[in-house]
């Protein structure tokens, strides 16, 4: 599908809300494209964790049009020689650091196809002097604004290229009746998200789910154990998650990210 | 005042900002109307206080035009039989779970009218397959584009119904010279607000505040008592509020939510 | 440069997110300005830290075009006689109480142009009953609204004046051989940001930064040092800031706002 832009452009960052960062990013994406529409996806990512940005980037990219720009800058090697990617999916357009983000976004997205920037590009379109540490605002938004506006066409961004990093978190391992796996972040509500997807349970008939020393059945929702019952269930990203209705699993559980997950099957214990 | 959608729609959640949830969720409205204007109300709403969401949108809703939507998602029991209500007041309309959170919103305001969605609805409008866990993005999200859109008339989401439980605040208790009420929210200044309205006030000669061991009088402002020194005021929502000026009031004077507030006429002490 | 709204408002508050004030301020300024793009930049400044927000504003501003209206609202003495100050600069506005934060945000910049709000104002615009304490919704809303959509000219905001705090942070003292400046604040990432201009640094030959027991060179960018060790840098905003390639600079060092920054010359030491 051919990029028409459509003004929307997302923003995933890491660069919270005490500072003015996102607002200046936003500023400067409006200067190349004053008719965009910012959607801000998230700013409050762990500092420098590109891989938690790629994933959650993966659960919301596609909810937009074709047509739309995410640009996501989570970016511990600013000012250092690492590469500028553009991946086009769908009609939409991803951009961001190569430094694993937009590959953990893309996961399993068949279709997509990679640029790497031409280090030419920024004095080609004469973005100004580039600082050496906030490149969200000298690099990344001109060119946002310039893609969502139609000024910079995907095709004159550079040249095909496999992303740096393709698979910055870990994949569940699939052994004989088990699935390990392993908490890859605890959520607001204290809910353990896994990196089990939905459809590898679908081959265990009964699954039971070990935590620590904890043993947990599937459930449909978080409603459906009594209050303070801790519980299993395949969240809304079709993900293995665990639970506490009403409470926050990760500190009533003692779990947290990086532990391990096992799903084995029921009737073979 | 019949509902002509203006397009604008404003979010309150507990989604938080350390994931995309609430980015997700205007996905979804914006799928289903490409013009919406939105607006963020609240999303760092303590996790499940379906309660403290009604309160604060209480007092932000009359500020929108005739024409807005309000979307409010504070939903603990997501996936269970609650129900999903519209309420249509002031030409306005707002949408959200069945848990008291509209109610306490529309505390007091004369004129609203309540429906309870149709169960098939979702199903009639095509919205797709319905998670158990993210009801925000799968059903209320839509249904707010649909209706911000005028895609979906506000006649054909459901039948009458009053809300389940219309009154998840505690109100204060008027006794002859006194006012008995409670700490309903720390904000984020410190400042403690109860639920004791400033039209009870008027009925005492000479208020004065007591609350835990501490007795205050009524000032006008926070800059009327020097630096670092209590008073209680009357706040721009009309509510009796106890402050430190310069200072965390809720860390100084050992109070909290759910803590007693008493005001009693100072010339009959 | 005669002021043309652009419809463009930014907002600067110390509002933060666990209430909805910066969302009813929205809804005053849109209200007066229903075609208003408003632009979040920054509502977690510490609380009543008008300098803060001075800061953090002064690196932003410029980088919106002509006719934009900046409102900032950090006012610990709201509902006092403290005065509402209107700065014009490049074209655009900024609007707010006269406390040091808008001097802050325009120290140094020439050919701006102050005026002070005509008392009589809100009555002459009718903006109806004022509470006492807050003035970003019942005072400031609807003025950069009316600003924003051109129903009120700059000109007939009020009258000439200075602003009261002309200097709220400290300026370095440059001595012979050496500069003497201070921790501003820690931003998200753990910097430690200076006072401390870049052009400063250009008359010493061979800059060596001494900051509490710490003695650091000048690096360009973080990923220039190991990860876990500390470097001094010239940041995006053109001022000295001490970081750790990828850890927290302030916890790992000891230091925080507030606290002395010494650069001398490495050839003289």
């Amino acid at each position: 599908m051919p990029f028409a832009p459509n003004g929307l452009v997302t923003l995933t960052t890491d660069f919270g809300g005490t500072e003015p960062f996102v607002g200046i990013v936003k500023a400067r994406i409006l200067q190349h494209c004053p008719a965009a529409r910012l959607v801000d996806l998230l700013h409050d990512c762990p500092a420098g964790r590109a891989d938690l940005a790629g994933f959650w980037l993966a659960h919301a990219w596609h909810e937009f049009p074709p047509g739309s720009v995410h640009l996501a800058v989570v970016d511990p090697g600013v000012g250092t020689a690492r590469g500028v990617m553009l991946a086009r999916a769908n009609g939409q357009l991803l951009l961001g650091p190569d430094n694993g983000l937009l590959a953990e976004a893309l996961r399993g997205v068949s279709g997509a196809s990679w640029l790497s920037m031409d280090p030419d590009l920024p004095e080609r379109l004469a973005l100004g002097p580039l600082s050496r540490t906030f490149h969200g605002r000298d690099l990344f938004a001109p060119l946002a604004g310039l893609l969502a506006s139609g000024q910079l066409a995907p095709e004159a961004f550079g040249s095909p290229a496999e992303p740096a990093d393709p698979q910055p978190l870990p994949a569940p391992r699939v052994q004989a009746d088990k699935i390990r796996g392993e908490i890859v972040l605890v959520d607001r509500f204290g809910n353990l998200v896994s990196n089990i997807d939905a459809a590898l349970l679908a081959d265990l008939p009964q699954p039971v789910i070990h935590a620590g020393s904890h043993v947990l059945s599937l459930a449909g929702t978080y409603g459906e154990a009594p209050i303070g019952v801790p519980l299993a269930l395949v969240n809304a990203f079709d993900l293995l998650e665990i639970a506490i209705n009403g409470g926050h699993a990760a500190r009533a559980l003692g779990l947290g990210a990086g532990m391990a997950v096992e799903v084995r099957d029921g009737l073979a214990a």
